[in-house]
């Protein structure tokens, strides 16, 4: 075997760090591609400071690369097939294509049969208002494109809010998507080989606020088998309708026995984190694993874990580090309002165990994590 | 807390690469100062490439350090000493002095009560004739300075192959050490916070072929209370002899009942990688939260693992990592006989499960790791 192969990143924010610290014991090297300076993966690896158009910057980064993958799903399509000109790219820039445009993704959902709320494409004022009275409200309208963490979007209680709603999105082309009355959010977290074969992580729970991810519980706790298998399904048909090679995530709601796909990433997600060391494999080492071409590592859960995502700041390191079985991730960022600046892993034999080590961070770090206590 | 600290380590090989990566999640960076180029932490992390007793490289490699600690023991103490004027330096420099000469450790050992093989040290030809008549043979001759993985060392069966074991060590100052018949080796890790607080990982039981550690197993099978008493007792006689914080190693020889000291490494050590998968805490993280002042990690043992070094050549690493449970760490270096490239962490609930993985392991890559199933 070599010595080592040297893995190209487009983005280089938390996940690509993450990605990297589960690579380098593999012997895998790592050049990220990002044009923002001080980002997380710069500090643990190679990075190319430049902008993902500049054609002079993407052939120097794919120089002696033996493949390329990318840690944010917003890099340009266009990017990621250039690369493809030199070295291969995977997930493949179809998957890109497939989820960089909310009203595509959701077309696309419904091409494979997998269920949704309503949604219809929004151009314009008068449009919203034919979209209001065909999916009702509440309802929610998003930018097309570029939403993440509950970016990019707006709630429309009732018809009469559709002008201001419509104003606050600057006149972008958007996604009216019916209101859903969920008892809970899920995700399911699946890895796809290059020789076709998938593996699945079990589903997690997870709890958002702000858009922003909180907490999520894995394996979460209360899913019949008949939901677990719906999942997967779901999650079988879009990698093998995309070729589809790396980490996948769907996020999905549940309403009653039924799961409504809320909206997939093609990278590795948050909602995993807790695979680092809740699962004999972690999403980021089989994301790996799955683009080299390697053999995919078990999914199976060690216990029970939950994860919680600390936001804008940090709770002091010392009184984190005090708690047995808390293990700490920060990601090398300057704490900022929204930003997020690591997360934490608690890990039990079983969910009452995860459970009490969760009520005795709340207890050491108080607010705001009492309240995702379940 | 501060997005990072700055941790400055001397010394790049695979130790350094290790913390370094368990260290990046605590918030942590690293600056490497090493000689050597193409050093596995220059892969992960900045490195100074520049010698130990280069004062200015030292003065550049102090900046804006938080601690300075070591990966390597034969660093000079002088360049341990220099930068103490700048930022703290853990574990403390006297540790380095007394372990860097192996005739000044063993009598460190004898006057803490520890027990070891009957030595003397050996200045010339003639020494060593009297100190065989002291001792007897079979015994081993070792130089007293930068011995390590075999290096630096030769059995001497009857007297008459004295002169050609001087020859071969060149005349340097040894030490003569009486054959010890032991039933195995063992060795204790441990690590001491700067408050004095310290914490132990269960023994672990190791096999060493031409002076390189090949496997090792942990906890160590058959281990009376009694036995680990014994090892935690010395370990804890010399970290507070030498005020020592960080993680320390002793590897012993039991004879029966007993336990006799060979040598200690006053850092993270091979015999303890098995903690990276294998305990609650790694002790890459736990010496790197001494250092740093900060709340140790629990060393409780997550049932039971085999460690096998990758010694000289790697198999493919297809094959290892299409084992389920086997988990791979390569060091980035290239294949050289003797060379250590990497281990493997195979895990189970009990042994006999991590017996199975090892027995499974040896089926697919064969010699040389069939004979280490136990």
């Amino acid at each position: 075997m070599t010595a080592t192969s040297l893995v190209g990143v487009l983005g280089s924010g938390q996940l690509g760090r993450m990605m990297a610290l589960a690579g380098y014991p593999l012997g895998l090297r790592f050049r990220f591609l990002d044009p923002s300076p001080h980002a997380p993966a710069a500090q643990v690896a190679e990075c190319i400071e430049a902008g993902f158009d500049d054609p002079a910057a993407l052939r120097r980064f794919a120089g002696g690369l033996a493949v390329v993958t990318y840690e944010w799903e917003n890099v340009p399509v266009t990017a990621a097939r250039a690369l493809q000109q030199f070295v291969p790219v995977y997930p493949p820039p179809q998957a890109l294509e497939a989820t960089q445009d909310r009203l595509i993704e959701k077309q696309f959902f419904k091409s494979l049969g997998i269920l949704t709320a309503p949604f219809a494409g929004v151009e314009g004022p008068e449009g919203l208002k034919s979209a209001l009275g065909k999916i009702g409200s509440p309802a929610i309208l998003k930018t097309r494109r570029m939403g993440y963490d509950g970016k990019g979007q707006v709630r429309i209680l009732s018809a009469d809010e559709a002008p201001t709603a419509w104003t606050s999105l600057a006149g972008a082309p958007c996604i009216l998507e019916g209101f859903v009355n969920f008892s809970r959010e899920l995700s399911v977290l699946a890895v796809r080989g290059q020789d076709g074969h998938i593996a699945f992580w079990p589903l997690a729970e997870n709890l958002h606020e702000g858009g922003i991810l909180r907490r999520t519980i894995a394996p979460a706790p209360d899913v019949p088998l008949e939901l677990e298998k719906q999942a997967r399904g779901f999650a079988t048909r879009i990698m093998e309708a995309l070729n589809y090679v790396g980490v996948l995530c769907l996020e999905m709601f549940q309403v009653g026995e039924h799961l409504l796909a809320n909206e997939m990433a093609t990278r590795v997600h948050n909602s995993g984190h807790w695979t680092m060391e809740g699962a004999c494999t972690s999403q980021f080492e089989n994301h790996l694993r799955a683009v080299m071409g390697m053999p995919l590592g078990s999914c199976e859960a060690r216990g029970a874990s939950i994860m919680i995502n600390l936001i804008g700041e940090s709770p002091p390191r010392q009184t984190v580090l005090s708690l047995p079985g808390a293990k700490l991730h920060l990601y090398g960022k300057e704490p900022r309002p929204g930003r997020k600046l690591g997360h934490i892993n608690l890990h039990g034999a079983d969910l009452t165990e995860a459970q009490d080590q969760l009520a005795r961070l709340a207890r050491a770090i108080g607010e705001p994590v009492a309240r995702y206590v379940r």
